[in-house]
């Protein structure tokens, strides 16, 4: 029996992935817990990640012709009653606003005062409050397409939640798009679904499959919901992005009409599509060991951390001094639009401080002594790997981009390989049940490819039997003839089987 | 008698000052009235310029060290109650929630359901949500300074309100700063007051006065509290910023205490300053006119538009290659950091296109037509002055930089200007009374520095008889000996009175 490798975060991932996750993003400086209940704080370190995704994905949309816009955080309930599906899937968990102020009560300290005549709900979504303006914006074709962006934060009731993963409060976008025809908004639909591919996978490292949620799996209104599935290290899978085809539904319900080229009075065909604080979640989950977090290069608040050997007592200038014209030469270089950010770390509290940027995820962690100025070296250490080794300063300067870049592939290609080492295609349903039977903790099951033959009951005895769900029909599921995995009755497509976060 | 002449803008500032502010936003699109009482809509044309300011600022700010973070949406009551004085200056007009799900009504529709233990107050301002997570985070002098910032939405109730100078939901940011020492806290105040007043002046092209607030002016809890005061073209005073020393205060109310270096444990001295989206209703009003909205520059959305000449039914492949082309010339200079942004309006409304964009602000307008093609011109129409006249194509494209500089320096020059001619050293009381008495509508007094004894029964005799108020004792008033405008005692400094916004 091998000697326990100690390592930064206890338990490992074997042990108990769910405190895993929580002790990672505890020593990783990311947010806490906050004393309201279901919500967290998002320290400088994690909220840095968060303004990187942001700026980058952004920029990405803007490219597509999408402007931002603000709307009212408060939905007053009678637009939530318009539409009948949309409520059914919200009411159930929402901050309802039910006074305008304070006052001093009888038993000391202060009550709610001041009761308004319709409370307000907290937004949830604001597809009602968004149809509204959309509906007195539109009055002609060329009025169309609006394509609109907000950056906010909603609230969803949460009774279990966990930071990033799911909080009663979150940070996301949400876009919104009306257009003249069926064709358009389905194209849109479409369109940001790939942005968001292409986002996650080439910004977050994540490898994702693409498809259309079942009908169970909707959002609550929508005719068509298309999403991204990443799978995490114990296998389950985490929606990072869902893009929704509204066809006419809140168009009708938000009276949303145009005058058509023919001169005729139509509703408008609307998208809408949301990633939020989650992909942080995924991202911890996909990447991070039993040392702690891992960030991939393209959204870490800074790449390398400059750790200069520091003498107690000693004239440590020279070190320092070192570390000042590295942090300077390195931050020259710029990485896919970025300054090379650098941070050093001068704290005298030994060996500690290593391991807080390894549990910090940093990509790059650099030491610098009087040995290695000397020879003009430095000693780098690799966060995806954890190589460590010397290295030409010059060189390093020069290929710091590079090894960056390195450091993001090793991530994406470590993770895609991971997924599919863990897919498989089941056709025998007692192979499939045997599966997702003995899965638990970090081993939970797979990525299951099977057949499934379209009806809701199958996928509703499938969950109930396994706590397993169809994550969506993959865009690239080949047509094929088989046999629902649930009930033998003919299938024409596989369907991606996982249970889910 | 002179012929009226017509105006984009119904009714003109002379006419009615508080209806042409919101035509004004109104026809420039920048935002609407939302359905919830209070809120408003930010459309893409005014959230784009809250984009330009928060890009700008957030750098600025993390140049000093500043590093942003996301705290809870929710305030538990009980928080509020911790600072008396706090609770007192927010408790009239705060948001409560108390119900956290909806069920069915016996009589049809939606109710609040799950009535929350504690109500939660939905953010006024958080320094008592953020004094919770800094008090966990402070042990020693070394996890000092701590210097955050948040970019939020914030409620206050407002029975009133006027897009973006009150609303009751708004956007702003909030920095909060935990220090060691006084000496290093009093410095931080005025580090960020320097901050706001190098943007303001710079980027929104408005003159303001730096000072501190009287005892009564001051944010509740606070021990100073600083800002920077802009005049409007009415004449009344606008803060559009503030900077706190909050002393020990806060962090004897969420116990924000830490180890000195004796080793004696220490409360923490706190700072927080903010500006919000009330700095753009201040920049409407110091620069628009009868014709609307005019945006400096430095945060305009876009920086030029240009209108081709279209012919109705004939060929205008030309002119529309030609406006591209000098959309693409034009987009290869840099602005400040920013790509010089250019529209192209090729719309076939007739004279309401070049009236559409006036009316939006944009600092140049470009017409191009067939004849302007065949001389290599253009013809430009600035928005700061409203001068028109050809130009060189080529010359106009390589002057594009400095044509914008001036306009942003020709806007911060004449509101300063206009500041200077209407701002008085008034020493007799009958003078000073007569000036404010008669002031109403568009012409609404002035900016006057008069001597004050520093008694509160003087400003709150001022405030009841005139509605003036003492917007700051500004920074460099000289001292000076004279008397009080109000009792006549004696005072050594003046400071500045106005009816404020």
């Amino acid at each position: 029996m091998g000697k326990k490798v100690k390592t930064a975060i206890t338990p490992t991932r074997e042990e108990d992935y769910p405190q895993w996750y929580q002790e990672v993003v505890k020593a990783s400086d990311m947010s806490e817990n906050s004393p309201v209940r279901g919500c967290m704080v998002i320290k400088p370190w994690g909220f840095a990640i968060w303004e990187n995704i942001q700026r980058e994905m952004d920029a990405m949309f803007k490219e597509t012709g999408v402007k931002n816009a603000y709307f009212p955080l408060f939905i007053p309930l009678s637009y939530l009653e318009k539409e009948a599906e949309h409520v059914e899937g919200f009411a159930k968990e929402c901050a309802v606003v039910t006074h305008h102020k304070l006052e001093k009560a009888d038993e000391g300290g202060l009550k709610p005062a001041g009761e308004l005549a319709e409370p307000l709900i907290v937004r949830p979504t604001s597809e009602t409050i968004i149809g509204e303006s959309m509906s007195k914006w539109t009055s002609s074709y060329r009025d169309l397409p609006i394509l609109l962006n907000q950056w906010a934060n909603v609230v969803r009731w949460e009774m279990r939640t966990r930071m990033f993963l799911r909080t009663s409060e979150f940070l996301w976008q949400e876009g919104h798009t009306a257009h003249a025809t069926k064709e358009e908004a389905v194209e849109r639909t479409l369109q940001m679904l790939d942005l968001y591919t292409k986002f996650v996978e080439e910004q977050l490292a994540m490898p994702v499959v693409r498809g259309q949620k079942s009908e169970s799996e909707r959002f609550p209104g929508a005719d068509d919901t298309t999403c991204i599935e990443a799978m995490m290290q114990d296998k389950r899978a985490l929606q990072a992005g869902t893009s929704h085809f509204l066809g006419q539904h809140f168009a009708k319900g938000s009276d949303i009409t145009f005058q058509n080229e023919a001169g005729e009075e139509a509703y408008a065909w609307t998208t809408s599509w949301g990633t939020s604080t989650r992909m942080i979640g995924g991202m911890i989950m996909v990447h991070s060991d039993d040392d702690g977090l891992v960030v991939p290069p393209r959204v870490a608040p800074a790449h390398v951390v400059i750790l200069p050997i520091i003498k107690k007592g000693g004239d440590n200038t020279e070190v320092m001094e070192s570390a000042l014209a590295l942090k300077a030469a390195l931050r020259e270089k710029v990485y896919h639009g970025r300054v090379v950010e650098v941070e050093i770390d001068d704290r005298d509290i030994g060996g500690a401080r290593g391991w807080d940027w390894v549990k910090r995820g940093i990509p790059v962690r650099i030491e610098l002594g009087p040995r290695d100025i000397a020879n003009n070296s430095v000693f780098m250490a690799r966060r995806d790997t954890n190589k460590k080794a010397g290295m030409d300063r010059d060189e390093f300067v020069n290929t710091i981009t590079d090894i960056l870049d390195d450091i993001q592939n090793t991530l994406f290609q470590r993770a895609l390989k991971y997924r599919e080492d863990n897919t498989f295609s089941i056709d025998d349903k007692d192979e499939f049940y045997a599966l997702y039977k003995k899965a638990k903790g970090y081993n939970n099951g797979a990525f299951v490819m099977s057949h499934w033959c379209g009806s809701g009951k199958c996928e509703e005895k499938i969950k109930k039997d396994l706590s397993v769900t169809i994550r969506c029909i993959p865009f690239d599921s080949p047509e094929e003839q088989g046999a629902c995995i649930c009930c033998g009755e003919k299938s024409e497509k596989r369907v991606l089987f996982a249970k889910a976060y």
